[in-house]
């Protein structure tokens, strides 16, 4: 890690430090523990489907530092602040690919690492296609924000044949000031589904 | 990161590599977010107080590889697995600390960051000595599983003028296999709480 | 309510009341918002499935004075506890049937209202099954604490047509005493999914 | 229960069914165990401190049918929806109450139970006269949504010596739908503390 605004080398960077809009962010807690099932290395080819203002492939690109990260989405305002965000954290190498999953993925070199974090209603197609191109021992990290995604995740990852499944939900509350004092906040649970090939 | 057993740069250790007695351990999620509270740099002196099994240190010398953890642990059954898990994970910037804090902490070079795991009742006096110690922008990560110290850890941090006080509560539930289905267990929820002097 | 051990009209019976063996048990606050979802009235014909130790059967019992539950159960410990807990709590109108669903459930009269505790697996016979027999505006609620459930539960009440299917997730932590500590500890959380007929 | 719109006997009355207005409400699966940890019986006095819309107070009254609930509220506008909901759920056992608390409380017949929903800042001083008043063998139930009253509740309780102090957390997600697909919402997390004097 650390390069622009974040000088340090372990992941973590605060939401706020992002540049956002109104497009859905995955939050710094679920960001550490998401990066944490993808047991990086130095130099990965690492893609990143639906990756929104881009959070997750700024520090999974922080962290392989020698890697390639393809960040892909179909969203123009997202791939806008994705764009602002790989500036501001001053990373080299992000590549933003414009487009739907999983045709905008044909083309891009064989993945060690592939997140999901959005997979606009075609997950089935996706998740077929991402098991193709992934290298032996690659590894998939989903998060799953919505019941439809969880329902038919694992049982997919199991017909293909996917190894050592492991689904975690991740539910965060943190306190806010208001006034004085500390209010709980709780955020929206989120599934982290991940496995090896 | 990568050495011993780990191959990789990002943290996400799973439990069940680590040597585990019947000393409680840091569970892989809560520990990603944790360090990814602790803004890591590759040079730190880090102070690992009630360091039990040793995951939080061994995650945290993996990242600051040319720093120094000092782990200090009061039970000599956790004092023994982690120094087993030290071997077990080829590292060599830990340095364990058998005794109780803040008695143990005397003597120990100024921490840049510190976690507190556990403080066997003296967290007040804990928190007061890490203050004095701690360097300036130094920061400090408090994992909390029991009322007390939630109860006063806020507190406590404020009045010692510790700045950009954050509070996070991490409930983890994941699947596990009971024959052929996937049953959801709850761990137990832990409260990060992290600020910086 | 209010009979025997139990001298109130809300439900909320302390979980250590319950005679309890080695059958997993509905929690407390997990079967107080169950049986809110319930909607019941004082003369309802109530199915209990994979009634376990009887918690839900007995509030539900105690709550519908003048109506009858079916409380049906495959194991035979379980049924044991069930009649033992009847007892207790001195409960005259629950009616106790030893056998799978959803074979158990035939001859049974139709019912106003439908716990679904567990399913030993046969959860999509059992969910036709109570569909053909629920009485129009019948309700039918749904403890999922297995994945494969909570995968097919919602899409097989939409696809029966059922309406207002509502899904919420209760997680419960609570304190307990440790020594002089209270320590948080994370239940299981479950999946109560209710919608009507 | 059963009254008005509402026409059960089990608590669970869907938060829409409320006059709501920018006040916050107990949402009803909180609501659910709130009630739960009470043990109403038919004929109590009962307070509901900081009743906001009265979502409580309405529960209460229509299961302690004959008992007589004092709500008391210091904000005009929480009072006046208050007042809208006591009319539309047609419950004639709730007298409210426009003032601070404890301030308001004084001239209110001794209570059986008291619900504590929200205190002003004034948690130490509502708890001192709640015990005073409080009945020998009555209950209070706190539902605590700042750090602040969480980290005083247990102590004062136990400093107090109420008996059988419970706290359980409560963390509810439910899914909403958007469009075609069911999206996971987390709830604000309630601390729900009750005890016995």
């Amino acid at each position: 890690m650390s390069r622009g605004i974040w000088k340090y080398k372990s992941g973590g960077i605060p939401d706020e430090l992002f540049i956002r809009g109104q497009v859905p962010m995955t939050k710094a807690e679920v960001r550490a523990v998401t990066i944490s099932k993808a047991r990086l290395t130095d130099a990965q080819v690492i893609w990143d489907i639906g990756a929104g203002t881009g959070s997750i492939s700024v520090e999974a690109a922080l962290t392989s530092l020698s890697g390639q990260v393809h960040a892909v989405e179909k969203e123009e305002d997202a791939v806008d602040l994705l764009k602002q965000n790989i500036e501001l954290f001053e990373v080299e190498n992000i590549k933003v690919h414009h487009g739907n999953a999983p045709e905008a993925l044909k083309g891009l070199p064989a993945p060690d690492r592939v997140f999901i974090g959005g997979s606009g209603g075609n997950f089935e197609q996706i998740i077929n296609h991402v098991y193709e191109k992934l290298v032996p021992g690659g590894r998939v990290i989903i998060n799953a924000v919505v019941l439809e995604t969880l329902s038919i995740a694992v049982e997919l990852l199991k017909t293909l044949n996917f190894k050592d499944i492991d689904l975690v939900q991740v539910s965060i509350a943190k306190t806010i000031k208001v006034g004085k004092i500390n209010m709980f906040k709780g955020n929206n649970p989120v599934f982290v589904i991940s496995a090896e090939k």
